[in-house]
This record gives structure tokens, C-alpha cells and sequence, in this order.
């Protein structure tokens, strides 16, 4: 791993000084390799599959593993559209004169190395590649077992586009370790990794935010909720609780709770009820909640705090919206909280006070997205407040530098 | 500190909805509580030197913390310098209105709770405390067992201050436990307080850092470099060079180590060596550099990787541009790095690939700086990349959120 980092080091270099239209050359290259390729991507897929198979994998992580010639496309477009979006590196973003003659100007340079931890999709491996390619970085794969013949084909085209371009391929290495102690020390390589973003569970995050020295950022567990106000229009209030909790409730920014005031629960819990049953979903309900249908399973304070990336979805029937906001803030994760009203106060209220790296007002909390957000593309969505906060993309991975430009000054 | 971490997130929620105006009404308290309570400041600094004294504390640290009439003066005319700075807080920094309606606004809102564990110097606890204040988050001071009288009478007008203004006291709040184990626990308080800023020596840093699973904002420790080039202006060269190294050199920006090209040795190397030594300074030069005279005693690779915060510089005389960018980016610290050149290629090669959070050009280190970049006040010098990097001030104790406004939208 010692190698892998000083290599990843050496490269970054190279990739800060890159310009834009190498590196655009590169993403090229990765999109006609990847259709090129097809065949060896879908046969060392379908290798991955098989073990994973025989290996009891699960269902729901098998079919994210999956490539299909269709999903080599998109993954392909995407890297299309990280050529269009903006190269973000020399960008002035700040500067003055000042009074003794200096010129300071604040810049925007790539990270360096980034080291990106991750769960089964292959694609994550050529989304990230991309982004950390375009931000002129460096970056280390630690893609999962389950993934490692599909990761291992496409970073060998990723390396082959890089060094056509006249890059250096070790801009993007692949872990070949994927036992834990890889992870272990990633986390430990200060001073070489500029930043590790897990990507994946809560527990593969929250080992990392724990153990790493190595500065993180946070991605990704979502305990949203969707609070449906006294004052909420019940047309749009019942097609936004069904489309956040189940339009794909696998994800991050799928409703995990549902918040009803009491002046308009008579109005809309039995619908919702109905809605959400009708779909699979397994409601658990404080008592308030439970009267309105047998269906509703007793909630444990626990379920108030769980990220179900299920059909399942706690419920709770507040007095005002001040209970309302007090629950999400205490057991929310701070990713994605969505008011419905129409109510200007309430609706003011709930986005200062709610302390989440998104709002939505009268919309599901399924766009909180990169792509939805017009970011492009995203690395993923930070639940923590340094660096980045809601989806990030290119930017995030930039930090700036001061050049000072003088004549001599010495200071008084 | 789990009590005091409580109150500090309810006083957090309060501070973040605070006015300009007030949170600037128990800026102006402050300052006047200053003035007109020197004396007990003033008594309290007495019995925190005395007992210092008495234990044997170094001068140097005796010096940092001593008060006087006149530095409580300057303290108070800090905190009405933030008074004068832009409140951050609601400024409204990016956004936009996406094709199904949706409208994005990104709003600079407060992190929260802010740890600082700082040493010594007692105006550390008004400055930062002013700072939080006006950034609108709620802070947990923690500083040095020698401080503990000062500090605690300063934690005293400032929280007056803020009761006498209708903000909440607990907004700043002092730890009275001074042990290694409130450090400790601070660092463990991950979902209470939001960011953790180590102001003081490389060992606490260094501590903090590693130990921390709160997000940190590394600061301070800066092993300087000032590359005399090829190409230097002789007459700029020696002000610069004495100027880092003897203006202040028990600080962070003061150079520690000297580069200067072969090809100009001979015109400024005597002259360094004369100049520095006649202000007490130990040179500690290779070979090249000793040739120049017995003045300069042999230098060990460690010290040239050494912050040495005293009259003692590292030395080396190199052969190229390369070899002294090579040099600061495998034994600096990413903090402040300096060329003297009149050579365009050489200041512009300098300054894209020295990997450091300033770079000056033709000016001394001592530079690096809050006030003299133009910030207006400092938390510290950020030497990470993520989130601050370089001198930073309020918007580094600010984070960003998405609000969404829809008027029903669902994700199709």
C-alpha cells in the first residue's frame, strides 16, 4: 500500500499540471474503451456474478453488481458528461491588492490523492476515476471483493486511456487487496491520501469516520424524513410520501420516516396508509398512527433512528411543528428533510432550523442528487459539514492556494 | 462535558437564528466589558503568572501569557474589528432554478458548535469567542491550566455580554477542566460539536489529528522554506530572508529553513550568514553552505524536516529549480513557501508545484496572515486542504445548505 501511495503521489503531480484538454482526451479514451471492451467487462462481470452466487451473496447486491451492455452505456455517457462539465482547477476564486503592493490570489488546485472506499457497483469505479481525472487528482480504488474481476477490467482500460493521452496510468490504481487491513491502512495514510470518502453502508462509514487520520468525508446514511404539515396541500402531500419512500427505497435520499400533524392526519394518514401498503411498504406507527389502521405495526424508539433502505417506514403523529422539527433534528442524519406546506412561515422555519445539508419544500426528498442539483455529476452526498455538504461533485474535490505576489516586501 | 456539550447545541440553535445586529450588540458588550473590568483582568493574569512562575513555566510562555493595560486595549479593539467584518450568516452563495421547476439556493448558514483547544495566550479566548459570535455558532473553549484565572474571568464578561444582549451565555462556554482527559473527551464528541480547531504545538496538533473523530481543522505548525533563486534580486533576497527568519521567529510564518541556488551563492551566502549571525541566529548548513564559514555548524536531515520557533535556521544550497521545489515539497509543511526570483518561469514553476497553502513570490513569510491578507481577523492557518486551507476566518466557521423549493415535484 506504501507503493500504491507514493506511486498515486508521483501521479498526482503530473495530473495537477495536466490541462484541460488532455485530460478530456483521457475521458474520451475511458468512454470508447468502455464500449470497445464491452465483452471483456461483461465477461468478468458474469465471473463475479457466478462466485457471488455460489457464495450466497444477496439478491439486492447481485443485481448491483450486474453490468448489462445497456448499463456499460450509461456508465459510458456518464463519463461523456464529466468532459462537459467545467475543468474547476486554476479557477481565481478570490484576491485583492493590498495596501503595501502585495497581489493575493486565491486558486483552485486539485486535492491531490484521493482515496475512494466502496461497496459493490462497478460503476463507481469509472465514475470516480472520472471525476478525480477532470479535477486533475490522483486517486485509490478500494473497490469491494465481490466487484474485484469487474474493477480489475475496467481500471486496466481506465490506465490504458490515461497513458494514450500521455498520463500516467497510476493517476488511477486499483486495490487488488480487498480484505479489511487494506481499508485499515488507507486510513492511516496521512500525509500521502489527501482525502478518503467511503462510499457504501453506515458501518463501512463509520469505521472510517472513527478510525481514519486520514480527514473523510462523511457520505451518505439517510434517515430522512417527510413532514406533512398542518397546512399542507393533501394533493401534493400523498404523491410526495409515496415517491420518497418508495420511488427507490434503496437509497440515501429515501424517505425513512414519516411525520403527520395531527390537524390534517385524519385528512391524509388513512390515504397514505392505503397508498403505502398498496406498494409493499410495512409502516410502524406511534400509537396515534396505529388507530388509523391495523396494518401499522408499534415503532420502537429505535426505528425512529433506522435507515431502513426498505420498504419500511416509521411514522409519528406531531402536535406542532416545533415537535416536528425537534424529531428530525434529533434523529435525523442530516442528509435530506422535506416539509410539505403551504403554510410561507412553516415552511421558512423548517428550512433554518432543520439542520440537514438539504431542505425540500413541497418536493421529494428523492432529488437530492448531483445530477437533480445540476452539479452534473456527484461523488456522492456529504452529511457532514466541512469541505462539502449535500451532493458534491468536481468542486469538492479541489482545495484552494494562496499565491502572494510581491516586489520585496518585508513585513513591519 | 456531556452537559456542556448539550448546552452548547441549544445555545447553538439560538446563536444561528441571531440578528447582525444583536450578535454585534454583544460584540460591543464584550469590548466594553474589557475596559472596564482591566482590573480584574488584570489581577487574574497576576495570579496566573505568579503560579506559573512559581512552577517553573518558561519565560517565552510567561511572555505569551502576560496581559497588560495595553494588550487588553488591542483585545478589545480585536473584537470591534469583527464588529466591522460582513456577517457571513444567510449569504446566499450559489443556486439556480432546474427545468422541473425546482428552486436550488445554497445559503451559508453557522457550523455550529466549534472546539478550540488552544495554549497560553489569553486573547485567544476573546478572539475566538468574537469570532463564533459573529459567525453565529456556539463554542467550547478549552485553554491551558496557566491561563485558567485570565480565562476564566474573560469567559465571565463575555458571556454578560451575551446575556445583556438576549443571546444565551452558554454560547461561549470555558472548560474548567484543564486535564488531558477533557481534551480527550472533546475529541470523542462527534454529533455534538461540529469541528475541532487545535491552536498551539505540533504535539497537541499532532494529537488532536490523530485521536479526533470530530472533524479538525489542522493548524498552524509551519516549517517555512525561502528559496533564494538563480535569477533573485540581491537587494530583495538578504530583507526577505532576515525579515522570515528574525521578524518573529517563535511563530508559525517565520522561515525555517533556507534554500539558496549554486549559481548565486557566492553573491548572497556571506552576506545571509553575516546578517543572520549578527542577529544571534544558528545556521545549520551542508557542506556548500558550511564552505562559506565556520560560523555554520553541520546540519542533520532532521533538521531540515524541524520547526525549530527560534533563532535557528536550516540551510542548503542546491542546484536547481527542481531540486529546491523537490526539497519544500518532501520536507515542508504545506504552510508557507517562499521564492526570490526575477525570473517569470522560475516564480510561476514555484508556484504551481510547490504544494503548500501559500506561496509568495518575492515577499517575506511572514505574510501568511489573516489581518495582512486582507481577512480582517484569523482563526488560525489551516495547513489541510479540506474545507480551509491557509489563513482562515468567519466563512471557515460557516458550512453551506441546499434549500429546495418545489411546489409538488416528484421524482419520475
Amino acid at each position: 500500500m506504501i507503493e500504491i501511495g507514493k506511486r498515486a503521489k508521483a501521479a498526482a503531480r503530473a495530473m495537477a499540471a495536466a490541462s484541460t484538454g488532455v485530460k478530456d482526451e483521457a475521458l474520451a479514451g475511458i468512454a470508447r474503451a468502455l464500449k470497445e471492451n464491452a465483452d471483456d467487462i461483461l465477461d468478468a462481470n458474469t465471473a463475479d456474478l457466478e462466485r457471488g452466487e455460489a457464495g450466497g451473496v444477496a439478491r439486492a447486491l447481485l443485481d448491483r453488481l450486474m453490468l448489462t451492455p445497456e448499463r456499460i452505456d450509461s456508465i459510458a455517457g456518464a463519463v461523456r458528461d464529466v468532459i462537459a462539465l467545467r475543468d474547476p482547477v486554476g479557477e481565481v476564486i478570490g484576491g485583492r491588492k493590498r495596501p503595501n503592493g502585495l497581489d493575493i490570489t486565491e486558486v483552485r488546485v486539485p486535492l491531490g490523492v484521493v482515496g475512494i472506499i466502496y461497496e459493490a457497483r462497478p460503476n463507481v469505479t469509472v465514475d470516480a476515476a472520472a471525476l478525480c481525472i477532470k479535477s486533475g487528482n490522483a486517486c485509490i480504488l478500494r473497490g469491494s471483493r465481490t466487484a474485484i474481476e469487474s474493477n480489475t477490467v475496467l481500471a486496466r482500460l481506465i490506465r490504458g486511456a490515461l497513458a494514450d493521452a500521455g498520463l500516467p496510468g497510476d493517476a488511477v490504481q486499483l486495490v487488488e487487496d480487498t480484505s479489511r487491513e487494506s481499508v485499515g491502512e488507507l486510513m492511516k495514510m496521512r500525509g500521502t491520501v489527501d482525502v478518503l470518502i467511503p462510499r457504501g453502508g453506515a458501518e463501512l462509514i463509520r469505521s472510517v469516520v472513527e478510525g481514519s487520520s486520514v480527514p473523510v468525508i462523511e457520505t451518505g446514511v439517510g434517515n430522512c424524513h417527510v413532514y406533512v404539515d398542518a397546512a399542507a396541500d393533501v394533493s401534493k402531500a400523498i404523491p410526495i410520501v409515496i415517491n420518497a419512500k418508495t420511488h427507490r427505497p434503496s437509497v440515501c435520499n429515501a424517505a425513512e420516516s414519516l411525520l403527520v400533524h395531527r390537524a390534517i392526519a385524519d385528512d391524509v394518514m388513512p390515504k397514505i396508509i392505503e397508498e403505502l401498503s398498496a406498494r409493499g411498504v410495512e409502516i410502524r406507527g406511534d400509537e396515534a398512527t396505529r388507530s388509523y389502521s391495523d396494518a401499522v405495526v408499534p415503532a420502537t424508539e429505535e426505528d425512529y433512528r433506522t435507515e431502513f433502505l426498505d420498504l419500511t417506514i416509521s411514522a409519528k403523529i406531531v402536535g406542532t411543528l416545533d415537535e416536528a422539527i425537534e424529531h428530525v433534528n434529533t434523529h435525523g442524519t442530516l442528509h435530506t428533510e422535506a416539509i410539505v406546506t403551504e403554510d410561507y412561515s412553516a415552511a421558512q422555519r423548517f428550512a433554518a432550523e432543520v439542520d440537514a445539508a438539504c431542505v425540500m419544500i413541497n418536493a421529494s426528498t428523492r432529488f437530492a442528487d448531483g445530477g437533480e442539483f445540476g452539479l452534473g455529476a456527484e461523488i456522492g452526498i456529504s452529511t457532514q459539514k466541512l469541505h462539502a455538504r449535500g451532493p458534491f461533485a468536481l468542486e469538492a474535490l479541489t482545495t484552494s492556494k494562496y499565491v502572494v505576489r510581491g516586489s520585496g516586501q518585508v513585513r513591519e
